[in-house]
């Protein structure tokens, strides 16, 4: 293993990623089963493993071996790009004071729980001060990493998505928006597909006994990771041996547990294909956010939603809820799971409307970071904004400002690569038709085939290349959100006759 | 929290603290929950962990702070505590060569997963180099450690409870033998008593659903810990607000699942109970194995043999398996519960038989730190003892030498303590009915009262004071294993007619 990386530099980088590791197993222990007493002591821990992780990052000797080795310009791909990896993560950190980190991670740590008691009390007031703390310091901070000249939510964006500024992000979404409202004002007019089905009674045990099966049926492997339950589904690893991700069961929503299993799978898939050589190193992890959640929306949506996909899965579904889908043919499975509805909830949200809950989030985070807007004023603003791009209002809190755990990870910035992904992967689809056949690879179920190809064209060399990169060898040219639109509209034209 | 603590030393005691946290979430989670093909990564980051640990214990002008602290006696007793145990952790640790505890560490990390293949397989060749390996590190550490003339096995006696060296253990074991083996004799000459009925069928889901519920019975904070399953039932924690531990379920053994939870809730108790103001301090944790161990079989056997205990608890018992426990008296079932019968497995045996399997395991500890016994002739061994104390021989090496994971732990010296714990928990028995009226409160189902007197008594104070000196101050007198031998005496005559 990291055969790539000189002695010198090793020891260091296996005490950063040891302490990395710990970090994310007391998240994902915090997530999926810590008794809920235990969140304040916990935090101390968190605390004080952050502010390790930041004094192991910035030992001077290591500074010095990380400088030399970004810009050594004989060093292999794998080289340079740790070396370019953690010069960024240096740069950003060393500009921070650790007692401040510190304070700031020990306040994430718990804002995790009140976030979540906020949320299920229906109480933005119990964590608008949490909330407000957060800002304040990743305003600090981001303000300390300031180029000159640079905005403060730019340098938030560019934590998640080199490249990717507002000049950039208003565009795409002045795009995306162009082309996705119209469309889902005609998808309204149209006469409405029929789901009621999908909210009969489902038994959890059953919903968890299909996505097990399903998700091994995607090719996840088993040996190397953990399918869990948590409020809000996610995927995180220690390394490329374990790799764990959670959905969740309401008895009501059958489909809210699948497609979060679909989605999630494809998050793990890219981290179990990342090769041995470069797990538990800086470049042991997805490209980027945006490359990743490609990954998982191709997986949910466009392999997931797509009647080929279910042709040979339908029947296993129907056998595990025969009273619930005996009635219902495969057809209008498909044409339920795809219906488009504005709906409040981003992670219920369907295809068309998907990028509109992300476009509430990126406009309220500039003004956040660019106008100062108040915390007291966000739930109004949420509220409003929903209203305009979806046409409905949250009546409550917990269905609107709370909906998301992401500002109390302190997150900002992190959500435009969802949308970011969910156009990339309409790109990848765009590529992978001309490479494979994909349709007849999903009716005959060899779910295998596919996800080889995505191995090697695009997972198992991490983060070594930028997504930029990738996305030019995959497929001969940069992001392009042109895929996403047509791939949107003719989809929805078919499933509506729009 | 802390507050007797400087704020010199907090900082240093804060990042030990965050490493041991981080290890033991690490090892919780091997064993309860972590995909069976992440070991060999996961070792790597628990090898780095250990070595971490040792450098930080080992950061010189820490070092001069504890010594500091140890010598000071206008210091608190929490103070002196802390700086006599670091200093005992310190000076072990500064005569290891870090790398060599580093591979040390990785070795073990890998070993836990192999013991249990080999223990599931049958196949001590597979552990042997393991074993052999580990044996090697802990002589050459006991080496170092050792004070002129001092022996390698007392080397590791220490490290659990001090002052129990072979000497003093080898009269204690020859005072148990000389009154239990007659005993048994006896007992075994007797009529038998019939436990057929507890080798029904019990469904494991109920199993579980009545250990739960009886943690709570026994005033386990579930708000502040947590119960799992793991083959071999442990009990651990990150702090006195996350307490956690584990039992197994066999169908044809319920009282298996039963008695096991009640071991572990003893432990998580003491845990529980230790004062904010000292968790996540180097005194924030039992006062010695022993001490600990005395606990688990207070609540074990004293407790939960008892037939006091039973009287407002066995209804609940028939209620959840009619079919199997209906035609069974409370009088049949507690004379079941507490039949001695020879057996292999140290885990299931009874109170009467347990300590023969502590000095079978002690004796071979002895030959193996004293005597260089190999490796190959353990299992041998082995079965000689078995059938010297116990009557029977293993016919297999997953009953014989592999049943234990404390070897493949390193943790050469440790068994002694479950048999001190053991006498100890009758001298506390013997005290604490003085003080309370014990057979009233069970009666009663007042399992609260017997765990404030506990807390009060003998938990809060965590490893503030020395086991030696609780016992004095509790009942007026050390260390006495008459009480145990009495106990057993008075207890199976009743039983037994003998």
């Amino acid at each position: 293993m990291q055969e790539f990386l000189s002695d010198a530099i090793k020891p260091y980088l296996n005490r950063i990623n040891a302490i990395r590791t710990a970090m994310t197993l007391i998240e994902w222990d915090n997530e999926t089963g810590a008794p809920k007493g235990a969140a304040e002591y916990t935090a101390n821990v968190q605390g004080v493993l952050a502010a390790e992780y930041q004094r192991a990052v910035l030992e001077p000797d290591f500074v010095k071996l990380i400088r030399q080795l970004k810009a050594d310009e004989n060093g292999t791909e794998a080289q340079r790009a740790t070396g370019r990896l953690l010069d960024k993560e240096i740069s950003k950190l060393e500009k921070i004071p650790i007692e401040e980190y510190e304070n700031y991670n020990r306040i994430l740590a718990q804002a995790a729980g009140v976030w979540q008691k906020a949320k299920k009390e229906n109480d933005y007031a119990a964590f608008a001060p949490y909330l407000e703390l957060i800002i304040e310091y990743c305003k600090k901070f981001a303000a300390l990493q300031a180029k000159e000249g640079q905005k403060l939510y730019d340098v938030m964006l560019e934590e998640f998505e080199e490249g990717f500024t507002m000049e950039v992000l208003d565009s795409f979404f002045a795009e995306l928006k162009e082309k996705i409202v119209p469309l889902l004002k005609k998808v309204q007019a149209a006469p409405q597909i029929d789901a009621d089905f999908l909210h009969r009674k489902y038994d959890r045990e059953k919903q968890k006994e299909f996505c097990l099966w399903l998700a091994e049926y995607l090719d996840f492997d088993s040996d190397r990771g953990l399918i869990l339950e948590s409020e809000h589904p996610f995927t995180t690893n220690l390394h490329n041996h374990d790799v764990r991700m959670t959905t969740h069961y309401y008895e009501d929503a059958p489909d809210s547990a699948v497609f979060s299993l679909i989605h999630e799978t494809g998050h793990a898939l890219y981290e179990q294909d990342i090769d041995d050589e470069l797990t538990q190193t800086p470049v042991g992890g997805g490209s980027s956010m945006g490359m990743h959640e490609s990954q998982s929306r191709f997986y949910e949506n466009i392999l997931g939603r797509s009647e080929a996909f279910w042709e040979p899965v339908y029947k296993k579904l129907t056998e595990t809820f025969p009273q619930q889908l005996g009635d219902v043919t495969l057809r209008q499975f498909i044409r339920a799971i795809n219906r488009a509805e504005p709906g409040l909830i981003r992670t219920e949200a369907d295809e068309l409307t998907y990028c509109l809950h992300i476009m509430v989030r990126y406009e309220i985070e500039k003004m956040i970071f660019e106008e100062n807007v108040s915390v007291k004023e966000l739930p109004e603003i949420w509220a409003d904004k929903y209203e305009e791009y979806l046409g409905i209002r949250p009546e409550n809190d917990a269905e609107g400002i709370l909906q998301d755990i992401h500002w109390a990870n302190g997150s900002f910035g992190y959500f435009p690569s969802y949308a970011l992904g969910t156009a990339i992967s309409a790109q990848i689809y765009h590529q992978m038709k001309k490479d494979l056949p994909v349709d007849a690879l999903l009716r005959e179920g060899k779910l295998d085939q596919i996800h080889a190809y995505m191995k090697e064209r695009l997972h198992h060399f991490g983060a070594v290349k930028k997504t930029g990169d990738i996305l030019e060898e995959f497929c001969g040219e940069g992001f392009n959100p042109g895929y996403y639109t047509e791939y949107l509209e003719e989809k929805f034209a078919g499933l509506y006759g729009v």
